[in-house]
């Protein structure tokens, strides 16, 4: 299943996307929750039931919806830095025996086709493309062996970055949370739909040019081994969402760097989990 | 007001602490919110209000109760670190042209006279104690002169840090955000009460003996500066907490290095705000 959590008249509902249409979940059926956070924690199976059961619901196209964050109110957001070693290269920064892990508010993300802008305190915005996971059930001190069972599904993620901010001091926290400085869709791949998620490929282009170009497997630290050493010290929940780090190819390190500006269009694809689509405004 | 979280039951509500008793807020009032960011929303004033009006309700003692953080649900906890001379000089790291900051998640806190336990991947588990400060009015894009006016008011924090974790890579996520390993308490100090903040002086102890002796006025980015700097890239919403960094003293960089072990007890005490007293398990 494809999952969007999108907006209606300023109300936020979600649905499956099913050919060009959107089936909203919540009413096929009385007592599902009104967010997909609330419904994953039913489980999957319970929201394909839910969408087995309908009659051809006819909802709007897909492509008229105003999309939110695929999640748009996960608890925590955790971000693994360096994550590739060419761009662990072109950073300049140590390999480290651990993954580098910060935070992004809930705040900084937009939907797809939600155009980011470029903050009036800086001209150094650059894209992050990278895969997203979305934690189904809770997942506390587990095992990499164990971690895929803990995983709902996949998504796109750019976890834009203003650059300047992000090398203010040691910790990146300002340059990651920007107000809706970041982009996560356009939807949830449910994990049953991926057989193999290290052979997955990424790409970033902007205004159509490959910028970014990596295999899943390429990453220097797990997704289970992400959600290994996360699941140490805190907990995930359900809706809570891994960002897996973005492979070589940045703009800000190229010579010369290429910046995000206003009219330029980033796409984020991945094969098999979507295309995550964001204007520059 | 001194105003207090705290749980009757497992169930959560807040309180203020008059004299030795503590009054439970939401049945003093039909409509009164159920938490305490929720009571901030209307304001410090229709708190006071609200307990004014009220008999002497003859709640339950101050020292029965089962206290949970000041704020148990914020949106937002944004920790300056090295934001002291004398901790920046003992770390070892660079001035810099900004406030260095790191995000710690609400359940990485518990409330005054909660145990905080060493975590069992670790042995180095240190104190750092804090000003915390907690947002009223929201605030977006705030300059430093009207900062203290967003402020509802302030509270003791120990934001305590597993050293090995934190130096795992660059970025102290994960050394912040074991659960539980932290603590915001015992009250709130509404800012009405606080003169000058800056006159405020700050005192670790850990078995009675004193680690850390500063003056808030010793901050490297005041109060006001941080806030305005928090606010140029995300906006800060009620019951949002500010940690305002820790002075020099920490156990880690002493020699040879004094780390927590089980058994002890840490104090943080702030002049007019409180003592926050954390045992260690």
């Amino acid at each position: 299943m494809k999952l969007v959590s999108y907006s209606v008249d300023g109300r936020p509902t979600y649905g499956a996307v099913v050919g060009e249409a959107v089936v909203e979940i919540p009413p096929l059926r009385p007592g599902l929750p009104a967010t997909l956070k609330g419904a994953l924690r039913l489980g999957v199976e319970a929201i394909a039931e839910a969408l087995a059961g309908a009659a051809d619901a006819g909802g709007p196209a897909f492509d008229d919806l105003d999309l939110l964050p695929v999640v748009p109110d996960p608890g925590k957001v955790i971000c693994a830095g360096v994550n590739y070693a060419d761009h662990r290269s072109e950073t300049g920064r140590q390999q480290a025996d651990y993954p580098t892990l910060f935070v992004r508010f809930a705040d900084s993300q937009v939907g797809h086709e939600h155009p980011v802008a470029v903050p009036d305190v800086s001209t150094a915005l650059d894209y992050e493309g990278e895969l997203a996971v979305v934690i189904g059930q809770p997942a506390y001190k587990v095992p990499a062996g164990e971690a895929l069972t803990h995983i709902a599904g996949y998504a796109c993620f750019d976890d834009f970055t203003v650059r300047d901010f992000q090398r203010h001091s040691s910790q990146f926290t300002p340059g990651k949370n920007f107000i809706g400085v970041g982009s996560f869709g356009p939807w949830l791949v449910t994990a049953d739909e991926i057989a193999d998620v290290e052979a997955l490929h990424l790409e970033t282009r902007v205004n159509g040019e490959t910028r970014q170009s990596a295999q899943v497997s390429d990453m220097i630290f797990s997704i289970p081994e992400l959600i290994a050493y996360v699941t140490t010290f805190t907990r995930l929940d359900t809706g809570d969402v891994v960002v897996t780090g973005t492979p070589g190819g940045v703009g800000f390190f190229r010579d010369p760097p290429l910046l995000l500006r206003s009219g330029d269009v980033v796409e984020v694809e991945i094969d098999h989990v979507g295309l995550l689509r964001t204007p520059i405004a």
